[in-house]
């Protein structure tokens, strides 16, 4: 495996923004990764990454990578495996073409999330679907290149809860979510429509959440993924929260299932090998929590290093015809840009990349 | 009508209280009730009302009212009219003295809210349910006493909303509530448990957000109430709001029913006579919002004066199999002491107390 | 006066931006202006204004205006009275132009703040400046056009507070602001800035803030204002409140004073005639709260209609040798179109618009 | 040195606050310190740590203290170290009683920090007085026992930011501070007050503010510390703010300073020999942020582990005649918990306990 080869160069695309922002800071010490290039857009080439961000993390940008020059998008990108937080429209263009160029790309941005042979990587959910790079590579050409994708933040903690759950058969899934402000990017939310209020809308958002995890929790058929075949229906809300994306649940089975056999296989729920040994793994991806008030946004997000999914107050619903529960992972790690980097562990732990 | 006739004295019990207090501001002015006592704990019985309570809306309390002194929870109330918000507890044995003694209590507590013969009075949907009041006077000899409840606060606008819609033979209903701090009194919500986070529970809220509207809904059947028969699920969270309960709700109907029925019948619902002209009845009861991004919390609590219940994002649910949407009313106004206040004026109205 | 005769038509230029909505709601029902013209950039114009107009007050847009449609900034305005809630750079031209061509201009931007023939009229504090329009009109041949400026909405609460200890002789004033998110405008503070957090600093705001009531509390000398001359330190805060800026200060006096003579000047202030009978006078400008933690924010920025200025905790500061106390104005209302709306209104009453 | 040596036993009075939640969260593997006792009132006495806790930070209690039992208020302490969080009326008598009976007491209580045996000790800033328990242990006979504090949560940035600069000679201090609401306690500050909002007052606060830092600041002389005499002017202001108290300071000193000798004594500020390299000190005490906008509570309040000062914005102050900046610290790390256990490190280093 590769603990104990050089390290890979790794670059950021869109490094300035929220979530470009908690790749630099995750990929810190990082193991296996170093960062060797930060690009951004126009306004921000040509800077140093200490001005050009807006550090919105605690604390300030890392030293060293405070003083790197960052580079335009359209720069000559060296770096074999790249990040990309940039914003859909403009990751159409370039991730592809970074593909098509040799590079493997693991993204946060949603361009390509539903592309027939781009597979939404959680690896403990769907480990296999990885495959798909070869098939990427056979059918465009592309080489060493490759394309990945994460989920969006929301969909994150809903697949992660159902990925267990799979076993009894996911009939329906009834979801709403509240949703933290860092979801937003930045500047994103004015403060002015979020203190002490409710925005029960976000753009896009629910045909994700309804749509995605059925692609996530399918099986791999050939050179295509079957998604799991469920009803869903969403509402999305943002909320006063900083970070933790919370969704409140209601799934029927095709089974009967009891309360034990929940909590059971939410406990002893791993990824395959080689997933739990992978570096961003947390030893838990599915906790749950018997304290009749959680999980909670702020008390909870950065269980499993912010990789891990807290789920809670798991009870019969009667309108649905089975269970509802309280599903919670933190939106910009587990939700975006720490999956991105377990998703290359698991590609460079597999041969794909690196 | 009573608009001629002399004030009629109220009392307001618990009037220290974050509800209290609500019934405070709500009376100042009202065209027909004048308080002249306010009740509250030993602890601050015996002081004037403006030491002895923590004024947590607004500006100050009323300068009249703040010189008064506060009456003891044993004092021999004189006022015929009563608006209590006093914890259930005591609610539970003050509540029905006071209407042995003559009085009529509207009250605010959850106490009596599901006993047989008292009704969860909301006066656009269910007027005719004040006709309890005679029910009481003749099973216990109350003579002119009376007691009748308002909903919980959550249960508000989920009645509201759904009163219009009984025409379509409601099924089923699944909800999931968004609830401001409000909602727990005074000191309520510890700041620490609130900032940046969400609480997915609150204790006993769940079980009557199932029960109350299906109680509202029902119809007078001789000397009981039948409650309208539907399923409902609910989870209840806490989100750092400060008033305004915003529920996400799903449900199911009988019937077919198109995205225009439904719009139509929530902006044409009005109560019945003499309902629409009581003083504290808001023009238009359910105010159905097109914006994509509407109800919010802060910006439509306060329609109809906090009385109206706001409704928007009506979609197909395919879960459900039928409608979604979200509702949102005021808690301390529509959701308690509002409301309490209207239910006095329909008992007024209907000569049934003043 | 202006009582009975017919209503004065006024434009609001930048009636879009978060003070330009605040103009729209304080306008309506106004008993002497009646809004003609809406005015917003070029992104906005041609649009109805209920499009345009992302409305971050409470409820919607008063209905009547939603239909208007929006005005360039080029446009030929008609309206004789002007307000102004554009941002300081295009106020910079446009205010001028207006004023040249006869229009009276209200403007709440910082351009011409500090022009020597420009007032900043507060006029409780300073009615007299306002006779710096017919020195304009003489200087600049402006016919019936004339430029007034309403104060930052920092500077508001302190030049209130000031104004009455005037006659002590006011010597040195150390600042500290706290201030309010709508301050900021629309987007203006993102949330990921704000949510649990302060941000000690505002561009450009301490300046103003340590400038502005210097002239705000000058005598008018002939054709310019003597400004009051005392020292002033300032650092401002940006917190997590929506409206009102809460200002902690310290104030040293050329003469001794003591606690019950600053409190009586401060009760007994009333601006000079005709100021307390215009409409948007509030009954006492300064009011001084005894209670140990007043002023706040939330429950004291509405006093007077959120005209009043509320001081409190009064105690002797050993440091600065004198006074130091904490002072609270509404930013959006008397700390900018509320405060405009009131200077329209003296102009009117002195025969200087209208 | 300790490393060496077995764990030490201590004891954590008031274990189930706030503070004493803190405590037991940084004591977490801790090189010389192992929790043996957990001591709270009487409410939560003979129950499970995990039961009697309402654990407000994030994550979960430490699963093993989890199932520890929560020993009365009048224990039979073994542990020779004990860190009290207890409320100052408590702590007077058993922090008392606990020196007499041979146990070192680092207590977070106001109680005897004024007492003129006992010091307010920062390591960094005054280790030499800790002396003053060799002084307890000769007058009140505690043989192995002793007291110290450490300073009211406020006090603490604001003393780390002077101490370098005692060497001007500090004349006069005029203090705003924003406080967080962790300062509170818990439940401490109801969501109702805060949300939106600012109290401008904290019971008791503003006092300690301006005494104990001239206590901390001062020099041992013989049995009593001198204090530093300098005039102090404070007002303590509560912000929705969870962790990291800010303070807007004015600084006037004998000697004329420049902006440069300022920043270069707060860079080069270390603590005495063995400070520095203590487990629980900081890298660098205090940390000058260069950045227009800083420092920050959220961004800013875990630097160094929460046990550094952050200042910035250093200006000339005309009014006070000196300089101002604004000066930041975690309020229950370095100004409660975090201080206290790198007091009993100064302690054990010192051979006064262990």
């Amino acid at each position: 495996m590769a603990q104990n080869r050089n390290p890979i160069n790794v670059a950021v695309l869109g490094a300035t923004g929220a979530v470009g922002q908690r790749f630099v800071q995750l990929l810190q010490g990082h193991p296996w990764f170093r960062i060797a290039e930060l690009v951004a857009s126009d306004r921000s080439a040509g800077q140093r990454y200490g001005e050009a961000v807006r550090w919105v993390l605690p604390g300030n940008p890392p030293a060293d990578l405070a003083e790197r020059v960052v580079l335009p998008l359209d720069a000559d990108v060296q770096s074999p495996l790249v990040f990309s937080a940039l914003p859909a429209d403009i990751a159409q263009t370039i991730e592809w073409r970074l593909a098509e160029t040799g590079h493997v790309v693991c993204s946060n941005a949603s361009a390509y999330r539903m592309h027939e042979h781009v597979p939404i990587l959680l690896p403990e959910i769907n480990a296999p679907h990885a495959a798909l790079v070869r098939v990427q590579r056979q059918k465009y050409g592309w080489g060493t290149g490759g394309l990945v994708t994460n989920s969006n933040c929301t969909s994150a903690p809903v697949a992660m809860a159902f990925a267990p759950l799979r076993q009894f058969g996911i009939a329906a899934a009834q979801l709403t979510s509240l949703q933290a402000v860092s979801g937003g990017g930045y500047p994103g939310v004015p403060s002015l429509d979020i203190l002490d209020n409710v925005i029960p809308f976000i753009n896009g958002e629910e045909p994700k959440l309804e749509a995605e995890p059925r692609k996530m929790l399918g099986a791999l058929a050939g050179e295509r993924i079957a998604f799991l075949d469920y009803a869903a229906s969403a509402t999305c809300t943002r909320v006063p929260v900083l970070d933790g994306h919370l969704v409140s649940v209601a799934v029927r089975f095709y089974e009967a299932v009891s309360e034990e056999q929940i909590v059971a296989v939410w406990r002893d729920f791993r990824g395959p090998e080689p997933v739990p040994s992978l570096p961003s793994a947390p030893p838990q991806p599915v906790i749950y929590h018997s304290a009749p008030d959680r999980p909670q946004p702020r008390r909870d997000r950065d269980a499993g290093s912010g990789m891990a999914t807290v789920v809670g107050r798991l009870r019969p619903c009667p309108v649905i015809g089975g269970w509802k529960f309280l599903a919670l992972a933190h939106n910009t790690v587990r939700g975006a840009a720490g999956c991105s980097i377990l998703n290359a562990e698991l590609l460079v732990a597999e041969g794909l990349a690196g």
